[in-house]
């Protein structure tokens, strides 16, 4: 088993275009031995903001764990709070915006 | 795209045995469309316990967003606490017992 603190991994900035003031964090990872899928945690400072992008082939599960952010799904807005999980799907666009004076972080899944 | 808030998920009772004061919510499921992996948030009461077990054949991505707890791997005692992220392997061996005055509450991926 490895446990593993958060603030011990080390940050890295998102390589998405158009990304501001965000960075993730591998905190289970494919190099860890996890067989199937990878956990990330997501920081977006305020300010910060994910673009509207979407992937072909793969999803995302997040969990919500601190803040709240504006998330578009490409049609509309909706705000996204601690405690919240989102389902997205091969091909759904997603983004996410700092519009608070507080971190919003999330856990997204991915498959490996 | 899904979004929930996890407490408008209903819980129910853990069916491992000898589970005390458990209860998942499972956020992402088979029936939501998800691919590949579920997302269920678990929540210790005070005095609650998972007691030690092992799945020959999935493995565990678990990240703690509340509390803390004694995580026993079959060998030795750790303390676990929010923030902390467990890769668990198959047929590794691992618990979790509340012995604080507060709720523990984590996220825990698992193969579909």
């Amino acid at each position: 088993m490895k446990i593993v603190h958060a603030q011990d991994v080390p940050s890295e900035a998102s390589s998405l275009a158009g990304t501001k003031r965000t960075t993730l964090r591998w905190l289970i990872a494919a190099k860890d031995g996890a067989p199937h899928y990878a956990m990330r945690l997501f920081e977006i400072e305020p300010g910060g903001a994910i673009p509207v992008h979407t992937h072909g082939d793969i999803e995302h599960e997040i969990f919500i764990v601190e803040g709240e952010a504006i998330c578009n799904d490409g049609k509309n807005e909706s705000k996204v709070k601690t405690g919240d999980a989102l389902l997205v799907l091969p091909g759904d666009q997603h983004s996410f915006k700092n519009t608070t004076d507080h971190m919003f972080r999330f856990i997204c899944v991915i498959p490996i």
